[in-house]
């Protein structure tokens, strides 16, 4: 029997995005954000959603690029810090002793040490309510070797991402290899 | 040093949502889709994704309505199978036993014996190429009792949805608590 929890903000599993911007002054900034994923294969588009409040927010409507790292579990701290504090106020990266690292494709830095980096154009920007959705253009994924398997493809196994839970408010990490898709629903008919 | 992967749909982790929508002569049907996530929280939106080429996209332009059914692990080979075929041609319920009930709120079914689903009116719908995203307001969200903790909340470990993984198209549970969020990143300044 189910029972109504209401009209909530409830998927699992929400990702744990690090959105990098610069500021007018050319500070680069990164603030932590679940509401996002991917929403366009072709062109590779990738959507988050901003409060306008967000210091982010601003930046990227200026800049008209971002990225986003995936920061790994070892790096849960820090993640979790950069949702917790605005970039008015501080140097993110130099109170963390991150790097920030120029993108080549867009004008926006990416976190050195997060082992996948995605670097966006601003392609569309909706707003819905509380949260803008501004959809990015993926001009390239950027991934740290280890992270890898032979075919060169991400194992997230090695990458280690975090999953954010919405109600409960926690990150959990990813556990083993449930089974492959597009394959192992074949015969389940009867 | 991170080595480049080019411009593609890479994001970790991405969610498995079952897409539940009523055709033109009320047949239910259901897809899987894992371009999709959170996106306002006021109103509170959850975005899909959508090929033209799916049944359920003309269904849902029809409806302004659908519903998403989250699979919990023992639910991995229907969910999957939900992605191989298409409703134009098959009764995807029926041909896996599993029941499909109408919402009371909005014109559209879920998934009875999947754990948490989420029923949506349509809200925006974005042409972004050859993806369509469409934005639902969650009217509700109802879950199984045996998947809430002692506060009412999903706890997603009793849940164990599962995870998409883009370019080895495999699916992944999910693993241990590996922090609480506002809280583990404070004090992480040096």
């Amino acid at each position: 029997m189910k029972k109504s929890l209401g009209a909530k903000t409830l998927l699992y599993p929400t990702p744990v995005l690090v959105v990098g911007t610069y500021d007018a002054a050319g500070k680069p900034n990164v603030m932590t954000a679940s509401w996002g994923g991917i929403c366009c294969s072709q062109p590779p588009c990738v959507a988050v959603s901003l409060r306008k409040a967000t210091y982010t927010y601003h930046n990227l409507c200026r800049r008209k690029a971002f990225t986003l790292s995936i920061p790994s579990e070892p790096f849960i701290r820090q993640a979790d810090y950069f949702g917790l504090t605005t970039g008015r106020e501080t140097d993110k990266f130099a109170s963390t002793g991150l790097t920030p690292v120029r993108s080549e494709l867009v004008d926006a830095p990416y976190v050195k040490e997060f082992p996948v980096v995605i670097e966006c154009r601003l392609f569309r920007q909706f707003e819905l309510g509380l949260h803008t959705q501004f959809v990015g253009e993926v001009l390239d994924v950027k991934a740290e070797d280890d992270v890898l398997n032979t075919s060169g493809m991400v194992d997230i196994l090695k990458l280690k991402p975090l999953v954010f839970t919405p109600d409960t408010q926690a990150y959990y990490g990813i556990g083993g290899l449930a089974g492959q898709a597009f394959s192992i629903g074949e015969g389940v008919t009867h």
